[in-house]
């Protein structure tokens, strides 16, 4: 599945950037190395070569997890994927700076009286992608 | 119901801190004031004199809300108070990072074939502080 | 010198912060604690116990050196000591924060039509601090 | 001369990051695009939007000057062009993390026993980069 994501975002001609390690990060940089995309790996440590070998462009930010701040700054949209309390953070700090989020297989939350935004489910990753990419205008 | 909290952690002998800032930060920087305790504002922004009034150091991190994951390294326990995702961001990295943390009037959240541990949930400042200074060692 | 350094900021009534690890910071801690002075660790880790044993407040940033640029915006005042590659980058950005800045056996730097502002040397704790002080207004 | 040393960059087939802002970042960034290379703005702010346009990739930090230890860590070499406080500090950090590291019209700096590596001068962008590429290996 994140294989497919990273291919779609590369076919839309859209750059992928991601966390840059293994796993869900990895599989996605693949695929969007399978399509020709670019990769950037947005690093939590301070070495370069920590990236998978499917980040083009590894940035070493030294800062742990206060790197998912910087992700929901710079993606022009975000799509999260499965688990992890990482990715919830990643999630909250996406939605509340207003980017488009969608998830896949990931996290449900809410509390009384919400008035923060819905994070849209899809069932698979083209629709994540369709519905992304039609509300990103960068 | 946050002044109540500040309070509770001062009479404990505890250091607040908090993001330094208004509403129930401020809140809970007062209550501790009031029972003669130390507080600590880690704000977003570059100014110390951002800090509320009850704030007696002010960490000017400028690093806006990638703050948030100082706070859930710096503190000993956490307990989170009412909305924003902000305060979901900090729930999620304090959870993963292993401090206790307990909420009142806050987010529930959950996935399919969830690992990570659950946020538990208090009914007043009291319960929650009593739950928090049993599980902090340090 | 860093252990009468931190007791004169101490003596002062201020706030002594500093890297919180060893060397010239313990001794400025140890030094500010004499004189019953509080202390704060900005640590470049994850982990609050890495604090030598005088600070009493440990901000545990996890950014690494990028935790430099937290003490320039945070301090009131810097008196630079020793060497270093790290306290270089201190010195720098705490004049281009305008912080009042001086040093004591640290690093001497220009530039050609350099318009940056001179960091003053002292010859001694007690001069560095009469300077700091009387330039520092909060 | 940051056009000739961005288009020498992009000439090397290396990718060129900056600070993304206007000055020597836009015109380094203007002359790699020229030679059709791969552009990377590490921006002090939260909008990819404040980057100059000949930016590709624009990494909203969110950090202010404390993105410069990012640069330092990311960089697989740095040409150090002009003044400015926030120069300096990226000098002492990427020396500090043994990057190779060579300046243009820029600081000298030094101190008494000196044990930190020395930062050589060009006398023009041919010669920085000749040095520059003959000392990074990745």
């Amino acid at each position: 599945m994140a294989f497919e994501l990273g291919r779609g975002i590369a076919q839309r001609d859209a750059v992928l950037i991601c966390g840059g390690l293994t796993g869900v990060m990895e599989h996605a940089a693949r695929g969007a190395r399978a399509a020709g995309g670019l990769t950037i790996g947005l690093l939590p440590g301070d070495d370069p070569d920590e990236a998978n070998e499917y980040v083009h462009i590894a940035i070493a930010t030294g800062l742990g997890h206060a790197r998912n701040a910087i992700l929901a700054r710079t993606a022009d949209g975000v799509v999260a994927v499965g688990g992890g309390l990482g990715t919830l953070s990643e999630i909250a700090l996406a939605l509340r700076n207003g980017r488009p989020t969608i998830g896949i297989h990931t996290w449900r939350f809410d509390r009384d009286r919400r008035t923060e935004p819905e994070l849209p489910i899809a069932a698979n990753p083209k629709d994540a992608l369709d519905w992304l990419f039609s509300r990103m205008e960068r």
